[in-house]
Parts: structure tokens; C-alpha cells; sequence
């Protein structure tokens, strides 16, 4: 079948539906360049307005699969577990969740991507370790998962082509915020990565894109259904991110936050939290465990010795660990203080994400510099009581931080009279 | 100021409105290239769901104005009247009524475009006079307007750039049929082209951008309050085009049809209906005229008069003229007969476009040839009674006409038992 683009960008335009063979089409004539980005474009912006149906994105999510390679895992024994985040403002899920299920024997062949803008990247985390290789082929990858169990790598650019492409294009045409191409982009690369089961952690609130719990569920619902047509077994967790997740925000101090929890350290609620997300994937991979059964591997020990195996087998230096867990080392670093006594009742995940870039933790275009020891270290967490004067964070740069850029942050933080306790896991979403 | 275009997307895709700076913003960046064409045409999608102000279609098309050249035409003694119409089927009216209200004294300099798809071009029709000339610099347009009061050219290069480029992309881009977009477009380049007042003629009908008298009222509206609000008195016509107007269709036999209505031939509708418009122009140029006298310039040879000495002023040939009246000769001919007795109660006007242009009258892509001999000629219009058998039209082509062609032209005439009365111009919208 042939098409013409510009019917098509009217069909959908017009509020009509595509067929499979349309779409089909659209994708593989883009990612060969035959139609163009000005077309894609406006073709993505009627989609905002006119959305897809549910066919429409499992068509679209295939189309995409097919545009490159993809992984074929079943040389490793047992069910392979995948996880992704839709981002956030310190997510260093992946780096505890990870080791932590591979202790349990589930395998765990994960790749990663990289932060931009407010938000981070587990691979930038994982490169502030020394000699850290995020790059392997498909079968170091892998030989590696067979012997270790456990990798977490950079999206092979062969796979999903057509995701590359078009995230690219709707970064800078207003078109990121549409749940079909949301659910479409991420499942896509899920798919082509060859897991059989996948956790998906669907982050709401102010420092996530999708702001509300509604827009949240209908993406994750949107996500489970896709998993559950293609066979891939799915289930979806809503989270919080109106404010950062954990105490460290930036690149080689969520590393130490990761490290530290791998050994047992972290509050109550952050170690509960990473346990109930465990509990899920070994479910999904047919292993079921208690939390406390869970917990003990982080008290234990089995969980970071898995992290340690996979970071010598990616050829991270592990005699660079003290280091790791050292405080930020920067040439400039302010407290901020609280100038009131009462109750931490917001931390705005949106600024303090642009704020942990601006100190030098992010990147503001792709091809920004990142500085590893650049960025912020709370104190204290929302519903925490504090005095007027304490510490509430840290902030660290290697540049001068600027007066506009403290009360930037001081904007995030609101202290008021009233206590609150903030839940981690908002809703679990099964097929 | 500076913006990012992609603030300024998702700006008008949430359904805000543009400052004035904005949009002189947008368009300077996007002349320059700054601005690539995949914004462009997400920003133009996003205004086909959110619309356009009035202040901010003004803007727009003010700065449309300044992103190319200015004819400056004060020069020329007296008001200088423009007239454009938004495309149709057979519509050679410019070149009946150039030339009318040329003969009354008022000086009409135009720039006129070519035909794409269902839609005929003046300057196709003219180039199918020997010689004629579409091509001149801005003194030699301003130095034939000042000695014979006439001149209708192409349009500069130098005039509207934003235009040029913005108009290509939306029309690869399902981005054309936008009020807002059409309005600025068609206005910028009235404006830039320097006359005093401006008649619009606005189509509407299955041969029209325009497919709806409200959606037509809306544009002529948008349009003539834009006039105003830059000081160019400026009267809209809304005409039917669900018919092809007059009885050619193509490009040398609508020469011959205009040349035989400034010869005083033609029905008393067709004649009658040049006849209002040219009171509307002559009364923009503060000249009142009857119906009756300006009938008798059409009657009397004044108006030809104007027209032969506009061909030799372009160096179109005075010598050719015969041959011009003569009927079409093509390769192929077939008439096309009534299947049936009654009265023609449609005929499709984009249909027949498209049938033209297969014929070899038209252009599908921009570089395509045209055929000056090729078209269609109607014997019977709308209204007119038909015996069974009798031609009601002819198709002349240099290509083989196909039984598939000939079903389609058959697919836009339709023969009831009804008597209708169609009438030309359905409104008059003055600001």
C-alpha cells in the first residue's frame, strides 16, 4: 500500500482513525527519511488534539518495534524482568532495585538512558563510577546477564529507530506530552529490549510529565494494555514525584544514596518503597517473596553484592567505591537554611530538577558536559519537622552559585504548620 | 526580544494568544531559517485547533508585510483599486474586470498567481497569449500602470517572503484550510502590493477553499477588518463557486471567453455579475457608475480597448488575437452528451477542475507543464434545460482521453426534472 503523508496528516486532522497499514507506513517511510520532519511534526500535533485509540497505539507501538533491531534473550535461562521509569527528579530506583531482585536469581537485562533537562539518567549515575562501560554489544550484553544475572546498559542505537527520530522531533515541537506517544516510545523499546515481564513505573506530579494521578493511570493503563497484546506480561506502578525521590539529587551522590541503601541505610519509607517495587518484578517473574524476606537482602548484603558484580563486570573500578560514598567534593557549596520553624510540606521536584542542572548535574541540550559532583543533597524530606535555621539542603557546584540561583531553590520549599506524609506507590496497575 | 519557538508551540497549543512581538518573532525567524519548517508546521496545526485572534491575524499579517519588500505605488496619480480572489473553477474574471475599470480611469495594478490542483491561475491564462509578458521589475510594473492605467504581473519574488515558504509547507502539511492563515496570507501580499483598495472576491463551494457560506463569511470578515486596520478600504464579495464560473474551463478558451465578454457576448448573468463587481471596485476608487454604463463599456469596446493595450504593453501579440477566438484545437476531443432530458442541476466545480487539470490544463506538482490548448468547454451551465443526446460539454485534450476520465467528468453533472436559479454573489461584506 501506498499513501500520501499529507492525506493522512488530514485524516487524523479530520478526528479519523488509522489502520495498521497506514501507520505501518507513516514509520517506516520516516525513519527512511522519505517523509519528512515538517510533516511528522504536524502530524504529531493533530495527535495531540485528536489522540489514538488503543489499536491505534499497539499498531503505532509495533510499527515502532519494527523500525530496528531487536534483542532476542531467550538464551538466558528463566524469565527476564525489564523495568522503566517515565523520569523523574532523583530516581535512583534502577541502580537498588536492580541488584536487589538479581539477588533473588532473576535476571535482569536493562537498558538505560540518559537525563535531560530537570531530569536524570541512570546511565549518567552509573558513569560517575570510575571506568563505568555503559556500551556493549548484544552479546556481551548478553554473555554478561548469563554469568551475572544482571546488566544495565545504553539503549542499543540499532533498536527502535524510528523512537530516536521522533523523540527528537517532538522535544522541540510542544508534542511530548501525548499519552499515545508517551505509552508507544516507552513500550517500544521495551519491547525490542526482549524482556518477558516488565515493571513500569509511572511517575506523577510536578517533577514527571504526566502532572495528574488521572493522566497517569490512563498512560499506565494505556502501557499495560500494549504489554498485555504483545505477550509481554506488564504491570504499572504510579508514584510520587512532586517531590525528589530520596535525599540525593545529581549524578555520583544518588550513586552513594544507591550504596548506601544496597547496605541497608535509608528511611523507612524510601527502603518500603524500593521493597514493594521488588515484590512486583520477582512476582512477574514468577518468585514470591515477602517485604520482609526483601528487606533482609539490602540488611544483608545480597543485593550489593550483586551491584559490585555487575559494576566489575562493566568495568567499573571497585576500589573507587570509598570514594563513592565520600560526601561531594565541589569547588563551591552553599546550606540552605529554613528561615521558619514548622513542617517540610513541599519540595517542588520541577525546580529542584532545573536547579540540580543549573549547578552542573544535568544537561540542558544533548551534547551538555555533565559534572558528576555537581548537585543536591536534602536534608530533610517532606512531612520532616525542622527548626528555623537547620540545614534543609546542600547545594554543590563547581561554578559560582549565584543569589538568583539560591532563591531559585529556596522557591521549591515550603515549610507551613501542618504535617504530612506523602505516599511513595500512589496506585498499582495490573492487566 | 527572544523567544524559543517551542515555548511558543506549546504557547498556542494550550490555547494562549501571541503577542505582537511574539509573532514579529516568529516570522523573522522563520524567513531567516532560524525557525525550521518541522516548528512551522506544528505551530500551524496547533492554530488550526486554537484559531487566531483578530489582533493577532493582523500581526501576523503585518508581519508577513514587512518580511519581504513593499511596492510603493503613490507614484501612480490616482487610487489604485486591487481585486484578488481565493481560487476557482474557470474564473477569469481579473481579465474582464482589470480592463472594465481600467476604462473608467482607474488604475488597477495586479499581481496574480498561477493555478495548483482543481484551481486555474491568471497568469497561466494570460501566458496563453503569444509573447505576453508576466515578468517585470518594479519600475517598469509602476511605468506601464502610470501609461495605460493597467498591468497585471506575477508576483515579485522579493514581495511577502514568509508567504512563499509558509504556504508550501502548509500545503504539505494538511495546514491550509485555516482562516486565520488564509486570511493573513492573502492580505499580506494585497498590502504589500501597495493599491489603496482591495476587492476580495471570496468563493465558496465544492470548487472553493471554502466549502460553507459561514465559513466564507468568516474569512471575507477576517480579511476586510484587516483591511481596515491598516488603512486599505477593503469591500469582500463572497460568489459561488459550487460551478465553474462562465463556460471555459482551462486556459487559452478562458482568454477567448474574456475577450469575447469585452466584446459585449456573454449571458446576462455572467455579464451582469462583472458588471456588480466592477461597480464595487470603480466605488472603492470613488467613482459611482450604473450597471447600465458600465455594461455599455463591455458593449462599446472601451473595456477591449484596455485589454489589447495591456497585451501590447507586455509584449503580448496583437497579431495572435484571431487565433485566440478560435476554438480549442487539441489532438483529442470528446463531447460529452446529456443522458438524459431536464434541467443541469449541478456541476461540480471541483470535479471539473480535476478533470482539466488531467487534461493537461492544470498542474498537479508546482513544475508541472501546462497545456494551453487543453480544457473543458461547457455548453449548458446550471439552470439550463437539456434534451437527451444534447452536448453538454466538450473535453479537449493531447493525450488520449480515457473512459475512466470521461466517467469522471460524467460523475460531476447531474440532470433533474428541478429548475434552479443559481446565483453568483451570495453576500457583500463591507467593513
Amino acid at each position: 500500500m501506498t499513501f500520501r503523508m499529507v492525506d493522512l496528516i488530514q485524516k487524523k486532522r479530520n478526528g479519523a482513525q488509522f489502520s495498521k497499514e497506514e501507520i505501518d507506513w507513516i514509520i517506516e517511510n520516516y525513519v527512511t527519511g522519505f517523509v519528512p520532519d515538517y510533516q511528522m511534526s504536524a502530524l504529531a500535533m493533530a495527535i495531540y488534539f485528536r489522540g489514538m485509540t488503543t489499536q491505534e497505539t499497539a499498531d503505532l507501538t509495533m510499527a515502532m518495534v519494527n523500525s530496528g533491531k531487536q534483542f532476542d534473550l531467550r538464551s538466558i535461562p528463566g524469565i527476564k524482568v525489564d523495568k522503566h521509569s517515565t523520569g523523574g527528579v532523583g530516581d535512583k530506583v534502577t541502580l537498588i532495585l536492580a541488584p536487589l531482585v538479581t539477588s533473588f536469581g532473576v535476571p535482569v537485562a536493562k537498558m538505560s538512558g540518559r537525563g535531560l533537562g530537570h531530569t536524570g539518567g541512570t546511565l549518567d549515575k552509573l558513569e560517575s563510577i570510575p571506568g563505568f562501560n555503559i556500551e556493549k554489544s548484544e552479546t556481551d550484553f548478553i554473555e554478561q546477564v548469563k554469568k551475572t544475572n544482571i546488566a544495565i546498559i545504553g539503549q542499543s542505537e540499532e533498536l527502535v529507530k524510528a523512537d530516536k527520530l521522533l523523540y527528537a522531533l517532538r522535544d522541540v515541537t510542544a508534542t511530548v506530552d501525548i499519552i499515545p506517544l508517551i505509552a508507544s516510545s516507552v513500550m517500544s523499546k521495551k519491547i525490542a529490549s526482549g524482556s518477558h515481564a516488565i515493571l513500569l513505573d509511572v511517575t506523577v506530579g510536578d517533577g514527571a510529565f504526566m502532572k495528574s494521578v488521572d493522566d497517569a493511570r490512563v498512560l499506565a493503563q494505556t502501557m499495560v494494555d500494549l504489554g498485555k497484546s504483545v505477550g509481554r506480561e506488564t504491570v504499572a506502578v504510579i508514584t510520587d514525584m512532586s517531590q525528589p525521590l530520596g535525599f540525593a539529587i545529581g549524578n555520583r551522590n544518588e550513586i552513594t544514596e544507591a550504596v548506601e541503601t544496597l547496605h541497608g541505610k535509608g528511611t523507612h519509607a524510601f527502603r518500603t518503597f524500593i521493597a514493594e517495587l521488588a515484590q512486583i518484578m520477582l512476582s512477574l517473574a514468577g518468585v514470591e517473596k515477602s517485604i520482609e524476606a526483601i528487606l533482609s537482602h539490602l540488611d544483608h548484603g545480597q543485593a550489593y553484592e550483586k551491584f559490585v558484580e555487575m559494576v566489575r563486570a562493566q568495568n567499573g573500578d571497585p576500589d573507587a567505591f570509598d570514594h563513592l560514598c565520600a560526601p561531594l567534593k565541589t569547588a563551591y557549596r552553599i546550606d540552605i537554611l529554613a528561615d521558619r520553624a514548622g513542617f517540610v510540606t513541599e519540595e517542588k521536584a520541577y525546580g529542584m530538577g532545573i536547579v540540580a542542572m543549573k549547578l552542573g548535574a544535568g544537561r540542558v541540550t544533548k551534547n551538555d558536559h555533565i559534572d558528576f559532583e555537581a548537585g543536591i543533597q536534602l536534608a530533610k524530606k517532606v512531612g520532616d519537622k525542622t527548626q528555623k535555621g537547620e540545614v534543609l539542603a546542600t547545594l554543590y557546584s563547581n561554578a559560582v552559585i549565584t543569589d538568583e540561583l539560591v532563591l531559585e531553590f529556596k522557591s521549591t520549599l515550603v515549610i507551613t504548620d501542618k504535617a504530612t506524609s506523602p505516599k511513595e506507590i500512589i496506585e498499582i496497575i495490573r492487566s
